[in-house]
């Protein structure tokens, strides 16, 4: 049975603003969940309509059987799973000034963020550094394009201006105008940047790159614009790997 | 105005069963409208708040003005763009036996194949080949992930056993376990086969893979699974392409 003040709660954080308040996120899906059951990520409590019974570091008063009504109560799915968790936010760990570091200038559809931390975890990116204007990677339709992937990076959200400023490491960025990527004989570890969907990097951060890469085009001249931001992300840190 | 007949037509289109008894599509949005609308697709009629007055080859008395009300009527958007437009659906012209020809294995998911279209545009595709498994490419969420690519690419729906059974062509096959796709010296032209975003390529196709590739994983042993049949795609087009 499931209280008010819990439904309360759980339907709040849909919200960004009340995930920072109350330091907490939902999971949906019972393999995401298992996921972050079984990696350093703290559990507060795990709905569910039968017992998980499997072997992960988490308290076993903390799993709550409740009814698929209830369960259709708290979900954030139109088709709700069998289970929903609420993990508490991780404290971002330092950023290492070490291999390549993947940053994002304001990327804010949830499943092209979704989709580059799972790219991270592929191409064993430890650090993704995302600006203050990228959307929160604990919003649920992020958490649920990652498939797991999110407990094995560590995300920061920064200024991304000021982190920049403050590095020696080489900035690569993406842009329809850079040297193309094919050509060049090595790419070193750094950082390489992103930019938003519909306007790519910013003008600001523009000045910070040391380095402009693009992806050729290969189509008629009337050919597609532009590639959608994680599919170029895919192609660039395949780029990036190749070479090593 | 519209009358009960054009919104009982039009509202019918969302589904695929209706789109081929009729042979019509719907498209929304401004920018993917007039993509078609300058391409060698045939308009059927043009539904919008404010008169489109651009340079393309429809008769004018296929635009209908209507209310923003009666545009709510017939989207299939929550948020409703100024226009939507009904389209003839084409039919698909010879598949090519040169170049690379890209073919789905029962790819589901309409944003990944919306996402794919638009990947073939961007390499100079020509030819997708669809399995008949595979979601319609005249669904609403492709039309819309395609950003008008769908206008430049050939795609055909086949029976993709018979298919690749009378091809003479080299069929390389995405893979887990195949070989590494950064180590092969040359990629000549062919057919790349790409599988079921949970499946991947089917048992029956698989026999007809002359040769299997792979993407390489950096990450933990732990790491993600797969890539996202998208974010692959994209990598291994890239990969064929930068050879060139």
């Amino acid at each position: 049975m499931l209280s008010k003040s819990q439904i309360k709660l759980i339907t709040s954080l849909k919200q960004k603003k009340y995930r920072l308040q109350h330091g907490l996120f939902v999971v949906e899906g019972i393999k995401t969940i298992t996921e972050l059951l079984q990696s350093s990520f703290k559990l507060q409590k795990l709905y569910t309509t039968k017992s998980f019974k499997i072997d992960a570091n988490y308290n076993a008063d903390d799993e709550i059987l409740i009814s698929e009504t209830d369960l259709k109560r708290i979900s954030f799915l139109s088709t709700p799973n069998t289970a929903l968790a609420v993990f508490e936010i991780p404290k971002s760990t330092k950023i290492e000034a070490s291999g390549l570091t993947l940053a994002l200038d304001a990327v804010r559809d949830p499943g092209n963020l979704g989709t580059i931390i799972r790219l991270c975890d592929w191409f064993g990116i430890k650090n993704l550094v995302c600006s203050n204007q990228t959307v929160d990677c604990y919003n649920p339709k992020v958490i649920q394009a990652t498939m797991g992937s999110i407990t094995r990076i560590n995300i920061s959200y920064v200024n991304l201006e000021d982190y920049l400023k403050h590095t020696k490491l080489p900035v690569y960025g993406a842009f329809m105008e850079g040297n193309n990527v094919y050509q060049k004989q090595d790419l070193t570890d750094g950082i390489l940047v992103m930019g938003n969907e519909a306007n790519g990097i910013s003008e600001t951060i523009e000045t910070l790159i040391t380095e402009k890469i693009s992806i050729p085009r290969f189509g008629d001249i009337q050919a597609t614009e532009s590639l959608n931001v994680a599919t170029a992300t895919a192609i660039l840190l395949s780029e990036f790997r190749r070479r090593n």
